[in-house]
């Protein structure tokens, strides 16, 4: 049976916390007439609101920490007001949206990362997807917003990096529809030249993504953006697109398509 | 056709801010074996979070206000904190929850207060409750966990009273359930003596209410809570009780039961 096709996009920093920039996005965002989900980031207010409240982030090696008082602040800054003011505005388009949790309809579950040479503290590491749930959600009209929350089942909400939610979701989906995978970040693409905004690389399969690396043309967070690109194409994710907020255009051609 | 049960329970502020009796009351509320919904106000988690970034609480003629920083704080902590809190330890019981706005799904549609005497503010009276995609939930087994945030449909997100959240959605979910609301809060039923904890009155009809009323017996805070007790049972819901915690266990022999 032929799978129908749906819409994976994920956001970052740079759209939320441009209000312009993100009225314009889910003004695009919720006139795709596939099946969709978006996934968001946090941007910057989790620290902005830490900082109000006179709490320093906390970091190890350079690696960011979150201990219960910063689990506090992203659970009521992701979950709680960028969720629900994305979710909000995307109503006022007439798409259906609903903000979500990993731990809404146990939708996410995820269980905290082992501590090795460092203690993240209360992040987590994704263990199931429950698609059938999505699914249900996605076939009632609804338009699934996930938040960077998952939930480990015993009670504990974790922070989660947002790209691998998206991987994952996309992953978990795949068996039930064709997926598309977006994300959207603050480049038009992957760059030849990271000093030429227009440099962008067309297309990157899996020999090409190797050399990149290896002449350190895709280097620091590019890195894991991709390696989960790769992951969600090998795990059988459709398409994989990266771009800036217009790649969901119909009317844009500049992006970068990922290939196996 | 006989309409199936749909257990409806709010819980307030005393339940909320102490964890012990929260974890109690959720276990409780777990083990119920008919559809249900949960519906939480906020407690004084919301007063803390803004002094804690210096905000003093905005009031006039003695009334609370919500303004555009109160409404962020309000969304966070409710939709946010206490929102995810609540279904995660809900899922810890495999009571497969979701927390909702009346954002998500555009379950609770409702418009800003109009100016009169008073400017409340971004605070949401109800204009119409989605019953259908509530009932989408319950048919998939999911419960869901409203906070005290609604939408109107403009992009706005309101701070609605979760009294009357839990009284509309009762309202509306009567068309298709046979509808038990619970009010659960610090005592253990109406009072014939307020410093008497015990003595509950065990049943209030209409005409009982209006002599309680005129006696003043029932006033201040209990008066727009029975208000919104008895505007639900003359619109549909099939039965209403208030009590304390242990309201929803079996065991539990007293509290108020209210009738038309």
């Amino acid at each position: 049976m032929k799978k129908q096709k749906l819409h994976i996009v994920k956001i970052g920093g740079n759209i939320i916390n441009d209000e312009a920039l993100l009225t314009s996005f889910l003004n695009d965002f919720s006139a795709l007439s596939t099946p969709k989900i978006l996934i968001h980031g946090g941007g910057k207010k989790a620290t902005e609101m830490a900082a109000e409240m006179g709490i320093k982030p906390k970091m190890v090696n350079g690696r960011r920490i979150t201990d219960k008082q910063n689990l506090e602040i992203v659970t009521m800054v992701y979950a709680g007001l960028l969720n629900k003011k994305i979710t909000a505005q995307l109503q006022q388009n007439n798409c259906n949206a609903m903000g979500l949790s990993g731990a809404d309809g146990n939708s996410i579950l995820a269980q905290k990362r082992l501590v090795k040479e460092i203690d993240y503290g209360f992040v987590g590491d994704i263990d199931k997807v429950n698609s059938e749930t999505i699914q249900v959600f996605l076939e009632h009209n609804l338009t699934p917003v996930f938040c960077a929350i998952t939930h480990d089942k015993n009670g504990q909400l974790l922070n989660t990096n947002a790209d691998t939610i998206a991987s994952e979701v996309a992953i978990a989906m795949s068996e039930l529809y064709k997926v598309e995978l977006n994300y959207v970040f603050e480049l038009k693409g992957v760059l030849e030249n990271i000093k030429d905004e227009n440099s962008v690389i067309k297309h990157i399969n899996s020999k090409k993504y190797q050399l990149l690396v290896s002449d350190g043309i895709i280097s620091d967070g590019m890195l894991p953006k991709l390696h989960n690109c790769f992951n969600a194409l090998k795990k059988g994710v459709h398409q994989v697109k990266i771009g800036d907020a217009s790649l969901i255009r119909s009317d844009n051609k500049r992006y970068t398509t990922l290939s196996i």
